[in-house]
């Protein structure tokens, strides 16, 4: 087993404090993208991951302005004969809200029971942070030096469906050229698992409107005759899923792959406890979804519908009689491959206007739209990613995919034609955009650790 | 034909603009009784319809605390002999939103077009003030004295249902001791069309929470697997009704009374223009609800399961992908003859039980009902009513029903056994309980007019 050297365990620990409260730093700035007024907020965190790359001795930082929010991009490209990293991450966060359910603030990060509680510790500021830590711990220990070439693109619109982080991989595909990127922005199977994950799902995301009557009207004068928009947004969306979870918008699985039998059968053997996910994750009285599917498949290989948020008609305290005259749902489809998320769309926009209940004029409007990706667990990155986690943890590599998007995934894939390692250290309860999000602080100074020992093995396999 | 005295005519002259000021004052008022933060301004209301009839020289008049918003109380009992008439209306109103629909704003009363734009123009701060106007006039041409006997009952909870006044009517029943109630609050069947309203139906107004995971959850990581309350309570509310408008809760229909084949009749022999119905007041490509039944049937006569509002998850600009874990809709059903609010509450709750879909734990939280009422046409009091209004119109008086709900007509009935007189002067396109609400100036002072007239007949009656 390949260990790493004295000096860097030794920069690790010396420099553990110090790492947490840059930490804390960031977690402290409210970037929240997907809402106007913060966007001071998300500038500034832009230009504090910057100046973190600088400071860890990374060239041509830059805080590269975009139609959105920046990106911010260094890199270290001393390293002739060895591979290239492109180390991506996203600097942003999603809404705190419902804020009355954190026990401390969000933005006022807080050490409790070994974790750091706070927005984004997990997802992804704590997650990305450790990749520009390893890069300086690996340069000091080294002269300066790197085992590999790095370039580092940190963008600001994760939680957004911004459109310029695309747009930029697709431009400057030349400037990005790497043989790998690495991200972590996603999860441990399990505390303790070494975990890599090879496939994403994708996103639809869009807002559905319905309109009924031309404005609010009495709903005694006029209850019973006349078309109520709440209650047509209702039984519209209530047509998009039967009662076993299987989506009802026509061809929505008509180009759905299954996963391999080699990689449902290793699915089957991760130990899986649906007891403790539907009372400790969940927090539920029943699991929903396909019965005939198991949990991870039903969150990992298959499409999904959900509704996100809905909100229309009179809402405060008290009783106010009015038929609405608009609503509006927020929603999304989740894509699985083969899903073409255009076709997903057309899909969609069909399934609205033909359901519409009388009287109601439905529309929809696509905020983001991306694929889903799978890597080939084949590839020599992989193989040396898996390696290392293996090594740093002490136990064999499990390999997952995760339901969620990382849009950039498939970017990295189709423009500059390289494989991602996902290699996560997040855990399945950290309360990913939810209240109380976490991220466990012995797993922020292993990801240091392993992201360090990953680069190292994957500089000397070549 | 019956005509006013010159004194009478010539004095509601003379005043109109005084009317027109004061009524006004009133209007600007935001006395909203379901925001808890309008308190203040549902005070002053009260005080100010206090002072008015004070000045009309009404006697004891109390603005009397409830555990809610206060009541008006005064009266003139100097007649007599003849019979006594309790005058009731509302001082509080609607909230206004949405604002941003409003032409002019809502507390800010403009005239424009022969209309007063304000929320209560007509919903009911116009038509309450109207009886005042009436009882001033009386007197001020008569030596101080009125052809019948009055008790004025003003209330400020009848837009929040507000529990106050069922209270108090049921323990003062001696004191408001009347032979008949007056209200205006009901509409003109269409313009210059002298109208009485027979019929109410009433209201069970409930708020229907549904939970699902406890607490949000990332739509990625459990997205095919996590119950969604939003979706839950979507499944829900999509069960009550069926594409043709019926109500699918069990039990709703058990104690629906039709109304007479000669009621029926009369309103096919109303004017009405299904076409301009919903292209003008409802502005909808298409009406809803049971097609074999008449539109007058639909909101007179038939009961209603409405959605007013609906609220959960992230409703934002922008998108954040989670499965809420709580959401709310505020619903109602119409009753009326001869269903029991009670037993409609039963069924509303049992139904709910057996219907939240699976891992969604749904809940009923009532918070107000009034059974549906009519009244007998043979009254005297209906009879005179409906003489007065054809002589001040030129026209034969019609009768029709309203499908909203004044509670209070069914409490005089219950705890002083006298019917209601309800003679509105509003117009079907007031948009109650809408932006731009308004009501017809010429209506105002016809309104007064009717009103003035009908106590003088009335008194003479005797």
């Amino acid at each position: 087993m390949h260990t790493m050297s004295p000096a860097l365990s030794a920069y690790l620990e010396t420099n553990q404090s110090r790492f947490l409260d840059e930490l804390f730093q960031l977690l402290r700035i409210p970037s929240i993208s997907t809402l106007p007024e913060y966007r001071a907020d998300v500038e500034r965190a832009a230009r504090f991951v910057a100046d973190s790359l600088g400071a860890a001795g990374l060239e041509h930082v830059a805080v590269i302005p975009t139609g959105g929010h920046p990106l911010v991009y260094a890199d270290w490209l001393h390293a002739p004969g060895r591979p290239t990293v492109l180390c991506y991450g996203h600097y942003d966060v999603q809404p705190p809200d419902p804020l009355d359910q954190w026990v401390t603030p969000p933005f006022e990060p807080t050490l409790r029971d070994g974790n750091i509680y706070a927005r984004g510790a997990s997802d992804d500021k704590g997650q990305m942070f450790m990749h520009i830590k390893a890069v300086e711990a690996l340069r000091a220990v080294s002269g300066g030096r790197l085992p590999v070439n790095v370039k580092f693109l940190i963008e600001g619109e994760e939680e957004s469906g911004g459109a310029a982080l695309a747009g930029y991989v697709a431009e400057q595909a030349a400037a990005l050229r790497a043989d790998v990127a690495l991200v972590s922005d996603t999860e441990l199977y399990a505390e303790g698992l070494p975990t890599l994950c090879l496939g994403l799902r994708g996103l639809v995301y869009a807002e559905i409107e319905a309109r009924g009557p031309a404005h609010d009207l009495h709903s005694g004068v006029y209850g019973g005759a006349a078309p109520n928009a709440v209650y047509g947004l209702v039984e519209l969306l209530a047509q998009a899923k039967d009662a076993g979870g299987r989506i009802l918008i026509p061809g929505i699985y008509d180009d759905v792959a299954e996963p391999s039998a080699d990689e449902l059968a290793s699915w089957r053997r991760l130990p899986f406890d649906e007891q403790a996910f539907r009372q400790q994750e969940v927090g539920a009285t029943q699991l929903t979804g396909e019965a005939d599917r198991m949990v991870l498949e039903r969150v990992w290989s298959r499409p999904t519908f959900e509704v996100h948020g809905i909100a229309g008609g009179f809402t405060g305290a008290g009783s106010k009689t009015v038929i609405p005259a608009a609503a509006l749902a927020k929603v999304s489809l989740r894509l699985v491959p083969d899903q073409d998320p255009a076709r997903v769309v057309r899909a969609l926009e069909q399934w609205v206007a033909a359901s519409a209940p009388a009287g109601i004029q439905a529309s929809v409007r696509v905020l983001s739209m991306s694929p889903a990706v799978v890597v080939d667990p084949g590839h020599a990155a992989i193989h040396v990613a898996a390696q290392a986690c293996a090594e740093v943890f002490g136990q064999p590599t499990v390999f997952i995919r995760s339901g969620g998007s990382i849009p950039v995934v498939g970017d990295f894939a189709r423009h500059l034609g390289i494989p991602t390692v996902m290699m996560g250290f997040g855990l399945p309860d950290d309360a990913l955009h939810a209240p109380n999000e976490k991220f466990r602080l012995g797993n922020y100074y292993t990801g240091i650790r392993t992201v360090a020992h990953f680069l190292q093995r994957y500089g000397a396999a070549h």
